[in-house]
């Protein structure tokens, strides 16, 4: 079995996980509790906080809340953050940003939505038009899920910030979080990772904040978290994410080459009478975005499961939407007969050459095949 | 050592996570992606949901929504059913419905508080002159966490629904669930339960809600979970919190009248020269609330520590909130000077008889010892 749907979520690291298993049944303790192992579990997440915030941030300046998922890290940055005025956000953010951006014009917040370009990067100069003296707070995805497009939300942050230096700037860092290499900049206020797509365990995410950022919590109760994000920490998860953190940004570069080759061996191996390739040359290499034009995605995805590859169909997250065409793919000015046969294959450095090269074989011969079927 | 902070958290049964550990490193696949694996998880959620709701309600008129912690679950309940008019509550709730009640204040709603009686229940003829047509929420805590107080939260709903049948009715079960023997009836729309108190793993909750009562998401996203709560479900956690919840509702009457016993045993073999009671008769045998009067608790909790009984003093999720003395203990109506040594002691079926023998000696011993040091 081929599994290219990375970025839906990846397979936990094993050493991570046995790494962090002690704090399933021995290391129980709650971490707020006074007593010795309490305390001690306190200061194991302590650590596990800065451990992974220095990997993309400098820890005197930022700080890192945890979370239950990159969900709800978005939504406390669009809620805590989106307070008044107007908040701009662009076409192609997580549907954690793109549904929560919608409640708050339920509640009266105007919200301005930025093009894409062609190849799915943000409009810049649009998205700088939207930016006035009342804009309370910019959310730029870092890169997008459906596409790999890669903002470069520290140039964006920046002109943001000279057009009104009281606007909040947050970006959704789930896809780049241990895949591409970066540093948060100080235009950057507020960073949502999620530890289950880099080989951590589901159930953890964090919201990365620049340190003199004033920031209500969203989830209120014990005042756990520096009374940023109450209810007891999921220690386990949390001890997995920050293992698996350290393992990714230790091979980062690595990894980075190993994904770009199996992404460039799929490309140029990709019947181009079948497939017609939508993520831009400039995109994350973790992300491939083609479309079987002609045939429905969904049916080329269950085709390729069945013979033993797993691909996604646009974001795992909007499956349940029922919609029909990704709002993303069509935001990039894509026609909805290329739209409809949308599929996303992600990557992960587990991932190998002879597996790029198989899923190219699977590919090519079902579509070809259906085509002919369809004639 | 001996755990008797069970309240705080309880040592994950080991079978339940050994029969959910597959769920980590095999299946561990987005349970919202559209092939056959990513089906089988999403499969796996709902049976979990059933299994898990029909320990304490028909799954004919209720639902589970998961959420990340029980404090999670308090605040859909607050923020998304308390929007009008005022909210009803009473001075004995956990910090997640106390702390998210007093930011629904910052928003502009009426927060009423209805008074306790010595026994820490609440004083149900006050809350209920606190009800009027224009309160959308009350919420009443069912086993109140530091004094073991049951609340008997179906005869308080239905008197509710009978003086406003549009108010919403909510209980923090949390300290109930698995615990303590009820079934839900059709006046409480919605009731939080929390897995780790009960022998699953941190980071999983749900919030039991009436089938047809229409409420908002609390956390926005891709939509799973019914719209209810986005973000990729916590799929180890919650079978984690299935198979722990079976096992607690096949033996909660064993359990109860174990945990029930030892209870018996420490209140009986506590100096009542040293201590004082402070839990009511009627109380769950969960939890054990006393006062060892003239000394602080916290430093009688850092002393038997050391002789190996670990304790609680109030809420572990207080801790962090650095105040001298528990509002709930307070608002019991109990001085301050026997509030200064409150200790909870709390339990599971896994504590021994023999156990709370050792506790008590440990116990009376130390407090002898400070108090001869001290005079």
């Amino acid at each position: 079995m081929i599994y290219f749907d990375n970025a839906a979520t990846s397979r936990p690291d094993e050493a991570s996980v046995k790494q962090a298993e002690k704090f399933l049944l021995n290391d129980f303790y709650n971490p707020s509790a006074l007593y010795k192992n309490g305390h001690r579990i306190q200061l194991e997440i302590k650590s596990s906080a800065e451990n992974i915030l220095q990997t993309v941030a400098d820890c005197e300046n930022f700080s890192l809340i945890f979370t239950s998922c990159g969900t709800e890290a978005d939504n406390q940055a669009v809620f805590c953050a989106g307070k008044r005025g107007n908040v701009v956000t662009t076409l192609s953010e997580h549907s954690a940003i793109f549904s929560a951006v919608n409640e708050l014009k339920q509640r009266g917040i105007e919200v301005r939505f930025a093009n894409l370009t062609s190849e799915g990067k943000t409009d810049v100069d649009h998205l700088l038009s939207l930016v006035d003296d009342k804009t309370s707070l910019v959310s730029v995805i870092h890169v997008n899920n459906e596409t790999g497009a890669i903002n470069n939300i520290f140039d964006i942050a920046k002109r943001v910030k000279a057009k009104n230096k009281y606007t909040l700037f947050h970006s959704d860092g789930v896809q780049a979080y241990g895949k591409v290499p970066f540093r948060l900049t100080s235009d950057i206020d507020l960073y949502s990772v999620s530890a289950h797509k880099i080989g951590g365990v589901k159930g953890c995410g964090a919201l990365i904040k620049r340190k003199s950022l004033v920031l209500k919590p969203y989830i209120y109760g014990g005042g756990q978290q520096q009374n940023l994000r109450s209810g007891t920490e999921n220690v386990f998860a949390i001890k997995c994410f920050e293992y698996a953190s350290l393992k990714r940004y230790s091979q980062i570069k690595n990894n980075f080459n190993k994904v770009d080759q199996i992404k460039t061996t799929i490309i140029s191996g990709l019947d181009k009478e079948l497939f017609k390739i939508i993520s831009g040359r400039e995109s994350s290499p973790y992300i491939l975005c083609v479309s079987a034009v002609g045939l429905r995605g969904e049916t080329v995805m269950h085709e390729t499961d069945d013979s033993g590859l797993i691909i996604g169909t646009g974001s795992a997250c909007s499956s349940n939407a029922n919609k029909r065409h990704s709002r993303v793919i069509l935001a990039c000015g894509i026609d909805e007969n290329v739209a409809d046969g949308v599929l996303r294959l992600s990557f992960s450095a587990e991932n190998t050459e002879k597996e790029a090269q198989t899923a190219v074989d699977i590919l090519n011969g079902l579509v070809k095949h259906r085509k002919e079927v369809m004639r």
